[in-house]
């Protein structure tokens, strides 16, 4: 195969800082490992907006999908929050989700030993925990028509879709079904099949592709509402949980949230095999683009470091290294090293995002 | 006035026999605070689908439209879950609500104090934690045209539609400001205004409201999952919360989870004022209908005493007494009463159903 191919989109806000110590990571898998990648850079979100016009151009566009993967860092910030709907930052990183037909979006939470104490929750309700949420990402109320504000009679109404054909259920179900057999065999799937017809869809298509596919997985259902209800009391009690674009906005947030180590939690949004066998693929942080400590040098770079690692498994079979680097995050987290965002109250000094970057790369 | 008249409709699972305590609290304030209620009982939910073959009948409709309050325990249970869409329990619920055009969700998310060691979240999290999340109740994806599952080329598509009008979202903003008000002056509003139009109007409506006829009251905009995200964080940063059906569904669950006081917290669901200036009123706990544990005299009657406490403060304006039946609540609980779902490790015995409306007519 030819040397593996990277595009970098580092976006708005605290993107660019963290971007810029993934990039020392991937120098040292060229450098040190033997593991060169051809990367390029170019603009997604605000950043894009403020010189294209657009939050993507399509030269940008072109170029996501000829690579074996692209690298985001985040988009937004309050800078843009007046633009109009269509060229909010957002739009760009919708975009390159649905063209790029990324339906898995893998969100593993995870509780970080070193950080259990950081989360709100009781020690021994995350102490350990590892869970992942399998998001469609492609469908549903983020992309249905019709959509728009509309007028109707004297007044305005606001319309969104919801809308998921078995095809759509059906793949990421497959996709929540192989993970699972490579972790804890146990899938969870979440809907309002009580309210929501599309979601009676959801649950019957999802149990068809396990009885059929996956009779080894053990599969249960549950609604979204006591799905929220019961990641927030015992969240150790789900292995992978499959859900749709929107419930799986708010329940992977809350996910994170619960660990207590947002700053350090990555995702992977994968699509269908490409020509050479590898997946379609993005990779970004869970985080947000944390416009308020932008360009000082706080931001937690773990996260899209992480991504990297990500990357590593899913895209380029090597989840050797993936776990070397995975290794070497905990490794500098035991060592004390902790950027602003986690310290506790136990008067440890802060490292600067550069300085985490640094401390990866030497742990590697 | 009249005799103030209450329907109950008890419905699945552990609703009768929450509602069989309920009904000693309604006959004391009968007997001994002169204030006499005209009672009926009717179905609702799968006991409704049982005798009728529909979860709500035209007569308990007709009925529920005509009576000062309704009181509801809770529907559903597995013994439905194969039943068509169309005459789940839960759509008896749902027809109530839309048509007593019951818009204003009132969600307490109380942590009481005797309970703050049982959340699942630091007690400094949450003790003392009072917010109130106001949720849309009779519009958006829940009630939206078109819905259903639908033939599409050779496969099903599951449809439905999130819909809200600007005087929809108006009505409800105003029941928000109203409350905080009372309360801590604070709202917070919540959508997903960066990926769905229906939330820039939500957003536009709510700030247009806030501007116009309570600029006193303090402001703030999320988007749901950043909100979810902060629920689990911190949830003491807020005040009232409002937010639409759907997001409110899930964002409620979590909050009253966080609490520890799931089986403690009940629901108003307001609309407009009647002739006789009541406003139309469904009262209701938040918990569901517990199917696990019906009939074994376990359930605790809290929520949905509390939720009779509701009626008596937003129905028939005895705040006085609203305070009195809480507090004897409270009172009950110092005491070291608990019903079976309250118990810690500590080797309490748990009292029954039963005995604990008889504790809570005793404080009274
Ligand atoms: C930035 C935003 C469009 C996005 C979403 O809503 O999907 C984000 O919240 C996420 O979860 O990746
Ligand atoms: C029972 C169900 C229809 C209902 C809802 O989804 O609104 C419940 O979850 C609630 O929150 O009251």
């Amino acid at each position: 195969m030819s040397t593996p191919s990277l595009l970098i989109l580092p976006g708005d806000g605290i993107g660019p800082e963290v971007m810029a110590e993934v990039r020392k990571i991937i120098d040292w898998y060229g450098a040190k490992r033997d593991l060169p990648f051809v990367v390029s850079e170019d603009l997604v979100g605000g950043a894009a907006y403020d010189t294209h016009g657009t939050p993507l151009h399509d030269d940008t566009m072109a170029k996501a999908q000829e690579v074996d993967a692209v690298l985001l860092g985040a988009v937004g910030g309050p800078k843009y929050d007046d633009l109009d709907f269509s060229v909010k930052p957002e739009r760009g990183l919708l975009r390159l989700r649905k063209e790029m037909d990324l339906f898995a979006n893998l969100r593993p939470a995870q509780c970080f030993d070193a950080l259990a104490d950081f989360s709100s929750l009781k020690k021994d309700v995350v102490a350990g925990l590892d869970i992942m949420i399998v998001r469609e990402l492609t469908s549903g109320i983020y992309f249905g028509e019709p959509r728009g504000i509309f007028e109707e009679g004297n007044e305005r109404v606001g319309i969104n879709t919801q809308r998921y054909t078995e095809s759509e259920i059906d793949r990421v179900a497959r996709s929540a079904f192989e993970l699972a057999r490579k972790r804890g065999n146990k899938v969870c799937s979440m809907e309002k099949a009580n309210v929501m017809e599309s979601g009676v869809l959801w649950r019957e298509v999802v149990q068809k592709v396990h009885d059929e596919d996956y009779p080894d997985v053990e599969l249960s259902h549950m609604y979204a509402d006591a799905g929220a209800m019961q990641l927030c009391r015992w969240p150790k009690q789900f292995d992978v949980i499959v859900t749709d674009n929107l419930f799986g906005d708010l329940l992977s947030d809350a996910a994170a949230m619960l660990t207590g180590s947002l700053g350090m939690l990555p995702s992977a949004s994968l699509g269908a095999p490409m020509a050479n066998g590898r997946p379609k693929a993005l990779y970004e942080p869970v985080h947000g683009s944390a416009p308020d400590i932008a360009g000082q040098g706080k931001a937690n770079p773990i996260a899209c470091v992480l991504s990297f690692a990500m990357a590593l498994r899913y895209s380029f079979d090597q989840g050797y290294e993936a776990q070397r680097l995975e290794k070497a995050v905990e490794q500098v987290l035991a060592d004390g090293k902790r950027t602003a965002d986690l310290l506790g109250e136990d008067g440890v000094q802060p490292v600067s995002t550069s300085e985490m970057g640094d401390a990866i790369v030497a742990a590697l």
